[in-house]
């Protein structure tokens, strides 16, 4: 089941961490289903090479649950709907089973309606945006997600004040023979959750990424709260999270600007974290063959591209975490030996089994 | 009606360009109504200072159009519809008439079903993105627009061949007293409009707009086509102009990649543009006063946000352009003197009145 990596990892399988994630929600409170739920999606996102969104955010999880900040047994709940659109009240729970229920939802009107928007407000941290986005592809239909960071780390473009979060996008777009287009992007250089990773595994982050109250650039992960992230292209990623943000927050009375709870610093006060998924629905704009096979020429052709000189291969995105879940998947995920002392003592005080 | 302003160009009011623009289009072949109201959209555009999408464009729309590569009496009709999405082909007409279409039926669909999503194809260059993200505001409505851009000049990330455009993306996000929220943004570092303005008017380029086929910088605009542009965020804005380009062609059958027709050096082969447009009804989310107020809280707390040493002011998206809208709506909008040669012999080539 686990064996020792390189670089001071453990690789650990899917199906173990899963396991070990679902036991520990268990345990303070989650039912069973619920528990098992969000662990699948937690360790599908390691498994993916999603790592600050993973397994590393258990701990924080689990503190706050304990503290009180997280409704265990929430009444998710539609609060306002019409043909192609509907609102979701997360009522505090997990945010990995608020989003669910939202995505669900949205492919179920797009089959209808052949698009659909559903939002979400009282929702939490949901873990990397990657996963929302893939789910309407096993139904032919294109995902597209937005949702609000659960820390605010961006000013807007000249300030300081932090106002704005990493505010993601992810498009998850459907192809014939070839892999799937998978975008997920913060609207900063770097996430938050790669600055945290960074950290965990003791290294230093590259220049801009983020630069501290000074201008200067902050390479020391360690010292990340003294400084802010850098927008992707300045005015225009500034721009871009702005208005990530009034769509996934604003627009369903979700947390937006200073409303943002600092999750990192806060355990008690509800989040009300607000993500958004459009759902498209290729069969109401054709033959989706039709759709997918051109999707496959298009990225044969980038694929084929000729390539600038040291470049050793183009890739598409979504292609090197297909990778990895193709590796991970034969080989284990590695999980840092740190995170997994980490882990180790969280289920000591938890009186579960240890992860390895 | 004219002034000479400094900076060696010339000040126009809009009715005035817009009226110079019509009687061109009308002289070409197009009805009086849709020659109008193309002209009062390329007016709007050099109004609010997208000086490299407006009336500069209006030599080479004539050019095109006499060659007979734009139909100017398309029949612009919808193909296949549901109850949140349509898709409209422009029958190879002006991109002005087919993406204005698409915008109404978008805010007629998002009325009852909350939220729609209306595609061109067929369709052709129609101007700055936020013309047609503003529309839905009227109507308190957010508009998002994604178009593909009319000419490839960006590579996928590490390589070479020019396989994406500037795809850009736009926003128009409805405040209550504070202007609306306007993004509109190319995906590249810079739009290929913005290079050929920087031509027309004789200036260099910053580095990091573009680089040459031997990855260095390129920063003069008569020598664009040496080279390609750069994505915002590295890999990032790669990855987002592909998702757009998916979005915007892709999806409704318009041209993506290499079937992509560079309209600078092509007048006669129909580019098969796509656009597409996503209508959001903000009363289908609750009251839009509310909304607009907390859209107003944001931008009051981002305006007020402390600055970076030697930052003046923190502007909006957006904003900047609404400044310039009002004064040029009382100075007059500049048009280059160069532009207004080349604009004064297309007059006398059509027979008709000198802009000035």
């Amino acid at each position: 089941m686990t064996t020792t990596a390189k670089n001071d990892s453990v690789l650990i399988d899917e199906a173990a961490l899963s396991r070990f994630i679902a036991l520990a929600l268990e345990k303070v409170g989650l039912p069973a289903s619920d528990a098992a739920q969000v662990a699948r999606l937690m360790a599908q996102a390691d498994a993916q090479g999603s790592d600050g969104h993973g397994v590393i955010r258990l701990p924080q999880y689990v503190r706050r649950i304990l503290a009180g900040g997280i409704n265990v047994r929430p009444n998710i709940r539609v609060v306002t709907e019409r043909a192609a659109m509907a609102v979701v009240d997360g009522d505090n729970g997990m945010g990995h089973l608020v989003v669910s229920r939202a995505v669900d939802i949205a492919i179920a009107k797009a089959a209808t309606a052949g698009v659909a928007w559903v939002g979400t407000r009282a929702s939490n941290h949901a873990g990397p945006a990657s996963l929302y986005a893939r789910m309407p592809m096993d139904h032919d239909m294109i995902g597209l997600y937005f949702a609000v960071g659960n820390a605010n780390h961006l000013p807007p473009w000249g300030g300081m004040e932090m106002l704005l979060s990493t505010n993601p996008i992810a498009a998850g777009i459907p192809a014939g023979e070839e892999s799937p287009v998978v975008l997920d992007m913060a609207t900063t250089v770097a996430a938050y959750g790669k600055v945290k990773a960074k950290a965990k595994r003791g290294e230093m982050m590259p220049e801009g990424w983020m630069i501290d109250r000074q201008g200067r650039p902050l390479t020391d992960p360690t010292r990340a709260e003294e400084g802010f992230l850098l927008p992707i292209g300045g005015h225009k990623g500034y721009g871009l999270a702005l208005v990530v943000g009034l769509l996934a927050g604003t627009l369903q009375g979700a947390a937006m600007g200073r409303e943002v709870v600092d999750f990192n610093h806060d355990d008690v006060t509800p989040t009300n974290t607000g993500q958004a998924i459009l759902v498209i629905d290729l069969k109401a704009f054709g033959d989706p063959a039709i759709f997918k096979h051109r999707v496959d020429v298009l990225v044969q052709d980038i694929r084929g591209a000729e390539r600038l000189p040291g470049v050793e291969r183009i890739w598409l995105p979504g292609e090197q975490s297909g990778q990895r879940r193709r590796d991970y998947a034969a080989t284990g995920i590695p999980v840092s030996a740190v995170l997994v002392r980490e882990l180790n003592e969280l289920a000591l005080s938890l009186s579960i089994a240890r992860l390895s």
